[in-house]
């Protein structure tokens, strides 16, 4: 039966051996992108050439940008507190998930990225070490942080810095999921202002996912955690959780997913924790349910399909996958293409506008985002994303 | 009369245009060691794969050495406060310099390294952030970071963490100008022992060779600042000077440069200072003189040579050049080849003493070094590194 429900699925033993095959001596290599043959070459590349371009820097500093590879130059940094579904494995063995992340940077987007595991968990520390190495990078990508640590780093980082600070397990989901919906709604013939939303989990996916919505024009979304719905007569919740409960479920829903769930239209799990069939054949009609958990869906597609009208998951051996890598290299290629000094709601709100778009007149049931090696995704995201910061003077070049 | 002397010498202008047009975009990329063509390659390099890596190193810490490029990556870190003879130029403005060191990092010795600039000075906040940091990488090159600061950022960083620490500044000069010194001795047949010698700075270099020089059996030793001559009379003097006036001028000898320089056998000049031609000819009879300051040796090499027999510069046109890129990549190279622990005063010897055997019987007064470009020179030093590292106990594989 498991094998009639999860078609394709490689057998885990054979893909496990491959995986840690694969990443004998790591993903990643720094190359020079300059000729280093003689001495000639290295008058120039190195002393005493390089001297001047120092100084040239030092009377002029944005020439930064040009002249050193920070212009194109992501620092992906990660404290290992928060890695995939595997939670707190720490700096050492969070790596491969952070040049895996590099890689893709490269590959789909042309950024070089570098991983950076730090070994601190204080969010004063945190701030602090990244703020010191900033010189050296065009952008930093947040990664695998946990929440509600994640939101203050975030936070911080963006007052204190120049350069575009970007938490990808909050906005890059976001963006995506942001993207699909976009077109489920076309699809089902609906208006986000009119749409009963659930976004099941409150950590830094499901904030940023309800944040985006938000400033789209949704009103009726409900956020739930594992004790229920987010609403202002909860007790205990912690700062962000009160801003949830100040933003969202203006109609003041109390009660478990499954409740909340009672005739909503869409559903959007980034939770980690499960939905029963039942709840989602009690959903509206034509009904969106994106189960993003990975890599075990909140529920499982081919059931929600039996109900649902649009079903997306995490996973790529399903319709419909919500895969950060659609987001993620784009939205940076774009900033450092205009030197952003950051990466504002509406940069996001392009992004998964233009993400949304590429999809155009093939839109189907089947097919709400683009698929992650679509060539068009990445150029498209830039570019939407550099117009925005033109557009509301983020842009610098 | 200046052509004359400075033969070769590219015209200033037309070298640095074109080392400003060599720099546009940087230096570097990181690029993916393994093929993201398709979704298959994806789940292998990225999720889910990756997540069995990730727990694999989790497991068994040291398998991160294996499974990404830590094993096989050096930070190379400063802080900006002493860039090349510029002096404080600051984190962005020293990132082409780091640049460079990083390509010849990739380029003799195919180690790969990561300029890290840092904007924070205060040593404990440089020892702090580098400890942080250091999950993501297999070891640390200091660079350029200003004395006496940089002796107590490396003493803490080393004792606090298990990757080899190394000032380059200090270490690398040291082992170049060590190796010199024994072919430039066997040259003139003296014994370290025996011979005087006068090293000219009292910074990061001056103290690493004077304790090189002291490791390898040097005993009449006399290291002269902007005060001249260091001995332990002398008042005011900071922790490290205060450490060389003990350790060294057993004689006790006082005054100029020029003073203690009569008679003395050996010059090496790390100070950015001059010396006069007489100074040079008041040395004992088949002098060796190391004038190492750059651009501008402390004597021209063509009036020194009138008075010694050998004369070794910093620069790439005249003999002899006393080059770090001869010692750092090797050294990297094998340290990390046997995942030492640390770099020790016998690795760095035996560095030494590899670089001074490449030259062989074909040794000269114009040939006492081996050139940058020789291939012989980085398996030499990596392997003479292992090996001592292993003779220590260092290594760990």
């Amino acid at each position: 039966m498991v094998a009639e429900l999860i078609p394709h699925q490689p057998d885990a033993d054979t893909l496990t051996d491959r995986a840690v095959e694969l990443h004998r001596g790591g993903k990643l290599e720094v190359r020079s992108t300059v000729p280093v043959r003689d001495a000639g070459d290295l008058s120039l590349a190195y002393t005493p050439g390089v001297a001047r371009v120092c100084t040239a820097i030092a009377d002029a500093p944005a020439l930064v940008n040009e002249l050193t590879w920070k212009g194109n130059t992501v620092a992906v940094v990660t404290d290992g507190s928060a890695v995939l579904g595997l939670g707190d494995i720490g700096p050492e063995a969070a790596l491969p998930v952070m040049e895996g992340k590099a890689l893709l940077f490269k590959e789909f987007a042309k950024v070089d990225a570098v991983p950076v595991c730090l070994d601190c968990r204080d969010v004063d520390e945190l701030v602090e070490t990244v703020a010191r190495m900033a010189p050296t990078f065009g952008g930093i990508n947040l990664e695998d942080i946990s929440a509600p640590r994640c939101f203050e780093v975030e936070r911080r980082l963006q007052e204190r810095l120049d350069i575009p600070v970007f938490h990808d397990d909050q906005h890059g989901t976001a963006v995506v999921v942001a993207a699909a919906l976009v077109n489920a709604l076309r699809l089902t013939g609906r208006v986000l202002s009119d749409t009963r939303v659930v976004v099941s989990g409150a950590g830094a996916a499901g904030v940023a996912v309800a944040r985006i919505l938000l400033s789209m024009g949704a009103r009726d979304l409900v956020v739930a955690d594992r004790q229920g719905a987010i609403h202002p007569g909860r007790e205990g919740l912690s700062p962000i959780k009160r801003e949830m409960a100040e933003a969202t479920n203006p109609e003041r829903r109390r009660g478990s997913v499954h409740d909340v769930l009672d005739g909503a239209d869409v559903f959007i799990g980034v939770s980690g924790g499960t939905v029963d069939e039942s709840s989602v054949a009690r959903m509206a009609p034509e009904a969106i349910v994106f189960a993003l958990a990975n890599p075990d869906p909140e529920v499982h597609p081919t059931l929600a399909r039996r109900h649902a009208a649009v079903v997306a998951t995490g996973r790529s051996d399903f319709p419909n996958q919500i895969n950060n890598v659609l987001a993620f290299p784009g939205i940076f290629r774009g900033a450092l293409d205009v030197r952003a000094s950051r990466i504002s709601e509406g940069m996001k709100q392009a992004a998964a506008e233009a993400l949304a778009e590429i999809v155009g007149d093939e839109l189907t049931a089947d097919y709400v985002v683009p698929g992650p090696f679509d060539p068009r995704v990445a150029p498209a995201v830039a570019d939407a994303v550099a117009g925005a910061a033109r557009a509301e003077n983020v842009a610098r070049i």
